[in-house]
């Protein structure tokens, strides 16, 4: 273990010397890789879905996880395409953030470059083997991978194809790969060789991730998403709006979970709401208030505030004031994406001021949180951190920055006695 | 405890509205108000100098250690030009760092914003309560301050007189106090309160705080520095520079620890070197091919490579090649300040491309680097995180950003469907 992240740690040191071009070629390399050997990658794909569709008739495992196994016809060519967007991106490295004349002779630059290594651990999608792979090349970090055991002939072949055309690029170790669950937490202890880790996976994995290591975790855990119809909303607009934000993609981390509604809309809204979303199927669970206004809701405790359903389920409470429903999304929302619906700008804008999470929103559906949505060109993760990285994160999550101090032989002993004095004039 | 913290995220997230005139307004009061209890803060401050003699006679305390716990005269003074100086920096909230037209009526806007409640944990100097709550109310952050029981008193002088003028700006909880010894474990354990710690001290105290908190922490533990002596290196520069960066300020965390030498320019710079050092006092000690060139030298061990001796102590090894001085820092280093000395500037660029720290100099004494001569305004601390913030930290490492979307109504399922498409138009 120790070994691949030394090696990791090695190449990372080459990449971050890197140019754009270089780092282009290498994925392009991949790209072909991947196409001259798109049977043997079905073929080991193969053999995880027959062993996963055993598995599926014993109830180990459950069918949207066997679906999301699959990597056969389309979705090979989809990792070339992934592959070349990921190479058409900006680089990422080597961004000039500030500069800063000291004296004469002795200019500072501060300058984008690369985390260094990077740890990702997923769950079943062998395809993340690949769209890992280009995001570290790209922003020059090495990365050390580990998949879910029902995925271990897919990622297997994936990162020997890889580790193929590393090895063709002189850069073996750029992209490692752990197979044994007791890896997981053997990574979660190399605090001294990772830099990052980014858990792909459900609630309970990316908790576990977080509460078992020192190292930096991009990610979320929970996202309770939170729409608030305000005093002064549009009735169509509240109706259609906290629809789509569950309907769109219900098992989405950006979908709603919890209506916040303004005891002056209630009784103008609700019914209606709720008439919609029976239609649709949704369970709806309120709170006191909510169930004189709907009849036949069941009432929604405290614990229904602090769920991310994933599912057909939507909680619903009245509060009495905007304070009320700013505190409330505060207090049970997981950081992620809330959105107020008003005809209010200034309301809004206090909205968004107030409401601590990575994205906030004034009338528009929570789904249009992600990162390839924001334009950011890729998505790393979505973030609920509240240092480095928040929010939908594109390649910039995976650097940060060095400070470049070009001089001429300046001491600062002079500058400590007075005998010069800095210059501190901006350079662009 | 926790109710602190609950005050204190409050507060916070009245703060966050705060334009930047209020927040000066409210350093300025702040800055009165130091200066109307002048002589409370110097009987305070007195009590902990009294108790602190009589400490050090008992050997309880050490000589700096009572230094740095002075708070008479100019130096109070210093609080009111340090408030002022604070309030003149540029706002580092609502900095728009990104936009972009998703569709036509909704546009996107990344903006900085505070990271919410801080925790600034410190030893002996009581400035640091003044400088620490301005530095946080104008990131608009609230702070949770823990200071050393031998500066209690001035510690809590400081601290009445700065929550009285909250308490008049309406924002009492924005500065907290805490004051006993298990209050720290008490504050590391709130990851659902705090956002970011700053620990503010020695070695074994910062890794003691980076040892037991998921709070992410800014700061640096070891500060172990290396000055690469060049095979192009010019000798008399070389030399001023070396002494430079260990002689300016040997305790300081950018003080030189380790000197590498290019095996080809070993014996033509050490002798003169070593002379120059043992005039200053400085004790050498050197790998077993540098007590060959300078006589009399206590060999160094793999213990030396990895200390920071905070002292007049320096150590130094011969390097073979270029690669192996490289290899040495990232192995043995902390992230901090490297320099390297050479007249070929490919070189000198190759060594800051590789070198994996947050400062890396050409040609400089290692002592540069610091916030304030880097131009940054102020100083947070200098961190040797790969995340968030490295290197000298000034107020924009107390920020975060957040996603606004201002929209009029659209859905994601439009775009889902195919319906619509997004724009992506980047705004200025």
């Amino acid at each position: 273990m120790e070994q691949t992240c030394l090696k990791a740690r090695e190449a990372s040191l080459k990449l971050a010397l890197w140019s754009d071009d270089q780092k282009n070629a290498l994925l392009k390399a991949i790209s072909e890789n991947v196409s001259a050997n798109t049977a043997k990658i079905a073929a080991a794909n193969q053999k995880d879905l027959d062993e996963a569709e055993k598995m599926l008739a014993g109830g180990e495992l459950s069918g949207p996880l066997v679906k999301r196994l699959s990597l056969q016809g389309p979705k090979i060519a989809q990792l070339n395409s992934y592959l070349e967007s990921v190479a058409s991106l900006p680089n990422p490295v080597g961004v000039k953030q500030f500069g800063m004349r000291l004296d004469n002779g002795m200019d500072l630059e501060r300058v984008s470059c690369p985390l260094g290594v990077l740890a990702v651990i997923f769950e079943s999608r062998p395809e993340v083997v690949v769209q890992v792979s280009a995001l570290s090349i790209k922003s020059s970090n090495a990365v050390i991978l580990k998949g879910g055991k029902e995925a271990k002939n897919s990622n297997r072949a994936l990162w020997e194809i890889i580790n193929e055309t590393l090895v063709a690029f002189d850069l073996e170790g750029a992209v490692g790969l752990m197979e044994s669950r007791e890896d997981v937490d053997s990574i979660l202890s190399q605090d001294k060789y990772v830099d990052l880790i980014i858990p792909r996976g459900g609630n309970a994995f990316v908790q576990y991730i977080q509460n078992n290591t020192k190292i930096p975790v991009l990610g979320h855990a929970d996202g309770i998403c939170h729409v608030y119809l305000d005093s002064e909303a549009d009735k169509d607009m509240a109706i259609k709006l906290t629809l789509d934000s569950k309907l769109d993609y219900p098992s989405a981390c950006n979908a709603v979970e919890t209506l916040l509604v303004h005891e002056s809309v209630a009784k103008g809204i609700l019914p209606d709401l709720a008439a919609a979303f029976k239609k649709e199927g949704v369970e709806l669970r309120g709170c006191e208030s909510t169930t004189k206004i709907v009849a036949g809701l069941k009432e929604a405790t405290a614990d229904d505030w602090a769920t991310e359903y994933t599912d057909l389920i939507l909680s619903i409470k009245i509060v009495k004031t905007f304070e009320e429903a700013v505190t409330h999304i505060n207090q049970y929302g997981s950081g992620h994406t809330d959105s107020i619906i008003t005809e209010n700008e200034e309301t809004a804008e206090t909205f968004m001021g107030s409401v601590d999470s990575g994205c906030v929103f004034h009338n528009a559906s929570t789904r249009f949180s992600d990162g390839f949505v924001f334009g950011l060109g890729a998505e790393v993760g979505i973030s609920t951190n509240k240092t480095h990285a928040r929010g939908p994160v594109g390649l910039e999550g995976l650097v940060i920055y060095k400070y470049k101090l070009r001089a001429s032989g300046q001491i600062k002993g002079d500058y400590s006695s007075g005998k010069k004095t800095f210059l501190h004039e901006r350079l662009a």
